[in-house]
């Protein structure tokens, strides 16, 4: 068995733009077990807009990283050696992990998958991982759409976004997204089986929503900010409800500032509902949320996507690619192979 | 009996802040009645930031006032004359009634005050007006301020602030305005019980939140917007509700545009809730905001300002005494003597 480690350790915290100096690469000894301790070797990790969040020490939602420690990010692995009594070699686990190859965590901070599901290991990585929680308590906790509403979603090809759309759908609303390529507006009306698909690169979002959403929109499901979210919040209804979930434009701003949408007098007028959301809170209700999403995923209700990189080495530009729009759907690392 | 109205016409759209010749006062003869209506003399004419949003025709919760329309206001008057069944003369009435000395009215759009509670007329237009109940069902509906928790108020010693921070110190809150002299601020502490209270124009609202508000900010009770707002959305707590009234800071812009706070990404990092609030939704529970609020005012734990201007003339002068902030409480105008 290898006995080295390799990780990303966070070096200083970016400007704008993440910079490859920002972080480094370091190979060094797996420390040994201590007693209720497992060690396991990580298969795929998630990169995510909020690992952005992470890197800064701006006021947030959990503890920035510190510099010098490993990167964290949500892993998905199989447990090589256990002085854990709830744990094995060869069981599944997934958690928060890091940007490394091994990792040597209580067993009490990871959660062992269900076996013999049928289900495809980067399944738990996206629609039945986070990203696909997010969606399930974003949508219908705080969103509350009713079946015949207008339900607009932002980064609509992306790994919460593309999961928001289909259970708004299963809910019997009408879904318009907004994404970044003629290709992932094809992909959410054709695969994902949305009502229309806006490619803000291309269109104007104004005038695009205007005729997609003849009835207002209701719920706006929020993933970028900027001018997107200003362009939709002008076409609210009364009593819209706006679940916050991400501002991706805004996480590489580097003065910090992160304005809210240039028409605010809106959620007065409208007398509508900003809710911020962050799906950490949801902790004890996670098995309400997976078996739904698992019931709807075996039952082919609910696709996703997954975008594979191989190799510890290109986790940045894994990373890269989510604020280029260059990925479709949940971007993962692999980081060893499947067992 | 005096045949003739004098009414305040909307002549133009004010750019920036109203201008004198943006509406005119005019005399005109008092239209016949027609079944189902009242001719009312008004007493009193509510003057309220919000007249600013009915003289533009932004996006808006209510149509905006048509040019050579009169203006729209609230009113309390005596019924001169009556072709409705429920009515007589004498009868004490409020409702909206237009900026003018008399009202040929439907009867079906007035509210018959009580009788004989001893209340003084101006607190139907302020305590109990429409001032009062959006303080109730804004702070205990939107804000729902738990005891012990920190509540901000800003134009604190306002019609609506004023009574928010009462009824927050009866649910035991701790309460902080903020307003925009030394003699408010000292008024709400001394004589409305806020716990402090800080001059926005002479202090760093940032860091004297910072001093005052030592666990933190759980419910803001937002009516001016800008920097006043920013500098409370840095200081709010997890799960914090931000209750959103009125941005009158931002009500004279001319270009459109009201931006949201500088730093809106705190809704996400805090999981806050932001809602917008227009009495005018909570007509059919009017009832219950005036029963509990008139049982406080008589047993004096709500205490309320009137401010009052007399004549019909001087109706823009009032209007321009709110956006200067130089009125204390409630601005009036007195357009006839009480009977």
């Amino acid at each position: 068995m290898n006995n080295m480690n390799r990780a990303w350790r966070l070096e200083k915290r970016p400007v704008g733009t993440i910079q490859p100096t920002d972080l480094s690469l370091v190979e060094e000894p797996i420390p040994e077990l201590e007693d209720g301790q497992i060690l396991k070797r990580n298969i795929y990790l998630s990169v995510d807009p909020t690992n952005r969040i992470w890197m800064s020490d701006r006021e947030q939602y959990m503890p920035p990283v510190e510099i010098g420690d490993v990167m964290r990010g949500g892993t998905l692995g199989v447990v090589e050696s256990s002085r854990h009594a709830g744990f094995e070699p060869g069981d599944l686990v997934n958690g928060l992990g890091g940007w490394q190859t091994h990792h040597v965590a209580s067993g009490d901070m990871v959660n062992k998958l269900p076996g013999d599901t049928g289900i495809p290991l980067p399944a738990f990585m996206s629609a039945l991982g986070a990203t696909g929680v997010t969606a399930y308590f974003g949508l219908l906790d705080i969103g509350q759409p009713k079946a015949g509403e207008t339900v607009v979603v932002s980064a609509a090809a992306g790994a919460v976004g593309s999961i928001v759309g289909q259970i708004a759908k299963i809910k019997g609303c009408r879904v318009i997204g907004i994404s970044g390529s003629d290709e992932k507006c094809a992909h959410v009306v054709d695969d994902f089986g949305f009502d229309g698909a806006i490619n803000y690169k291309t269109e104007n979002v104004a005038e695009r929503l205007r005729v997609l959403c003849p009835d207002g929109i209701d719920v706006d499901f929020e993933n970028v900010g900027g001018p997107i979210f200003d362009a939709i919040m002008e076409q609210i209804n009364l009593n819209a409800r706006i679940v916050l979930c991400g501002m991706i434009s805004t996480y590489n701003e580097s003065d910090g500032a992160v304005r809210g949408p240039d028409n605010f007098d809106q959620v007065l007028m409208k007398r509508a509902r900003i809710e911020g959301l962050i799906v950490s809170d949801y902790l004890n209700r996670w098995m309400e949320a997976m078996t739904e999403l698992g019931t709807w995923v075996m039952e082919g209700k609910i696709k996703y996507d997954v975008d594979i990189v191989d190799g510890i080495e290109n986790t940045l530009t894994a990373l890269d690619r989510i604020f280029a729009g260059a990925n479709i759907g949940k971007q993962l690392v692999r980081l060893s192979p499947e067992p």
